[in-house]
């Protein structure tokens, strides 16, 4: 990985949606599939500005839906790559909506994407390095890892008790496992 | 929730979808935001058929892509409610990709949506209790709690020690927290 | 025709669909034009796994349409091949709706759609024949000698005092033709 | 049934539509389902303009599909009512296909489309009356009792020894059958 | 342009549209943006017709749109070309939309789009020239010219000074510029 | 008019699309139709935001399209109001496309929508006033007046003779015309 590492600004992707009647259920709310495509495709596109290359979605973690979104609603949403690991790279997207003419802003969403590079044949390709800057950032750069050891647990490629980082978030020492 | 309990069978849905050309990305290959859109589509019918009721989704639980999906295969959707927990349910959906004419089945993927169950004026109602029947569907409703565990604690609505299932992924004690 | 019969069964595919605002028309019911897009690519991918081939459109027998079908209801869609011919197939489709938190079944509609399996370059080329099981798949493969007549009639590719099996829809004996 | 008769003329619908990607098969090939629902939109504002009522698909003729359309090219359909039957109307359509900058005009479709008019709750209401004007809307009139009977015998609503105009394609006198 | 010169007549295109939800705005009002892709579809078909090629899209003019379209409308397309200038076609545009159960015509709207003739290399190529034959023929083909200018000033490829057909339009004489 | 001034920055909205095979024509290039439905909508959010009111398209002036647009591209396009007039805005949007596995920007494209803000029931009423502030928007807000009399004189509304500052792009002095 001799590139260049890149800030997450450069990184940085808005994308803006108009609820249309196709996106939602029959209580007029946008649908949370919906929603997911979308944030597919915002968080793949900051996976392609910080790799340069084609990008293939690797994982999605764990999203929660809060207050509804609704018909007419604009929704934008934000994405920029929080870290890179050798050809993959871990995106997060931060979702808010609006109904303009109401006034009125809708809780907002988050999620993290992990996206794939991979070259003209589909095989992974190595990625620059990211460099955090701000404190939010690295903050986003330190989870990254305690997040990464969640997808491998729950993929159940890595063990449970391998993942340090994870363990983290249960406030335990290392000493706690053995 | 006085309502007779259900099966998991009751709730079962199949879904059969053709990737047509605006689904692919530039290597032709199932983009993950529109499998996502599909699963959040037949695991809500799932729901509703469990609880009769207009359902809403409520979180997605980690969501790993395999081996890419082509333009021209045959993707099919399985879901069932695995359990009920007041007004919510999981959902699990596995996904098989197939390129008929190649007589290639490409390796499946699963998923756990969770969804509530919601009045016309959106508000949550009780749905009925799911009874596991065969093995496998046992398997999901005891993993149930603890995804559930997992979920609440990604979310910030359960503290780490109190997710007492959870812990068991890690091969925790009880004692181990403190 | 060398290749090894196959049953109906394993031909049979199964399709959910949500209908979204978009399917329907002003009275909030889904259009017919969409019912037979749907039709049209259940009972392709139903080909499709008994020729393991690409196939082609060749025919849509006579469909009717009966209950209306309303917005945010589920439909299902059931497919298999009732018979082949040389490098065509019948497809048997059968459609019902169902308004899931209003607890209504729609009366089911069904229809048959004919499919050619082609070759790379578009050519037709051979498929197994069908060996029926059940009673019901077995009077499927007895109507579609039938009914293939009738369409090569109404494309005037057959001469009606030709068509045997047709005429005994109206009762009659071979001699009332001369 | 005191409405003004009205002519073929004045429900003459033209829609031209491009064959994109999204419309095709893996051969590039326009699919059966795609035009049967450009088909079903065309004979309906056909219906509605010979109606001035809302209108909903009440049944589809044996269609047959011919030579492929390509992606890319430019689909013209035609549709005018050939006759009114109370609150019903037959409308024929006619489909032509072609590669413009190739200069290719690929053999034309027809079809036979059935609509019902009805009022703001659904129910059937009556139509005015068609005045076939020319030789060929008036071959379409005549032949319109003889499909009605056929889709009345296949719908197994008209006993096949009643349908006394349909006996003519098998060239039948009335005395054949008793 | 050694090509023969073709009619006004053997471009024109009808192309007719339904208004769908997604069509439309929260008022039920069709979207301009998608009247815009609707006018853009007719226009590149009758630019095809007329020069037998590929066509891209070089320029739209102002465009004003006037009263509502709403949900359910048929809306109707025409485009004829009305001038040629080596590889560029001018087409002229005419809307009108119609609520046919409810009887009303709603006014139309025009509008003129520019195509360049291109090879399959995206080269353009010279296209025949148009001969106008109907008063209103003439009359569009004489107003070309005056908006090829405004167009090339407003695209600053043309001093305004130098645009003398376009000053007509301000009722000026060209010792007006001086 | 009492409503309190915006600037153009509290309007600023940016959107990112991603050009996908159905946007496409056969050279595998973004139709214009379809980049001008997505001009629409990012503008039409941006007079949203100005108004805080359901908005209508106006209209459109003369757009340019330059160099071509490919399937896989990414669209971002930039929209913000430069200047009301009582109910109507005009908004500037600038569109820049970019091919990021291959390191290519797309030269920019640039377009003005007007919109009107409307009550409920569609009719026009009062915007805030727009205070320039950067030496681009304060350009843009100059230039807005000479374009509105442009609209006007195209859509037949002004006299030529009396647009003031339209005359200003043809160097012409008040005393020029007479």
């Amino acid at each position: 990985m001799a590139k260049k590492a890149k800030s997450a600004k450069e990184s940085e992707v808005v994308m803006t949606e108009l609820v249309l009647p196709n996106d939602t259920n029959t209580l007029n709310n946008l649908m949370g599939g919906r929603l997911m495509h979308w944030m597919d495709i915002v968080s793949a596109i900051a996976a392609q500005k910080h790799s340069n290359r084609i990008v293939v979605t690797a994982s999605v973690d764990n999203v929660s839906f809060g207050k509804p979104i609704r018909l007419g609603n604009v929704v934008t949403l934000k994405a920029q790559v929080t870290r890179a690991f050798n050809s993959s790279m871990e995106v997060y997207i931060q979702v808010t909506a609006e109904d303009i003419p109401g006034n009125k802003k809708i809780d907002s969403n988050t999620a993290f994407f992990t996206f794939v590079a991979v070259d003209q044949t589909g095989r992974p390709i190595d990625v620059p390095e990211l460099t955090p800057e701000t404190e939010f950032e690295k903050e986003l750069y330190e989870g990254a890892l305690r997040r990464r050891q969640l997808r491998l647990v729950l993929a159940k490629r890595m063990k449970p008790e391998d993942a340090v980082e994870l363990k983290s978030i249960f406030k335990l020492k290392p000493e706690d496992l053995s």
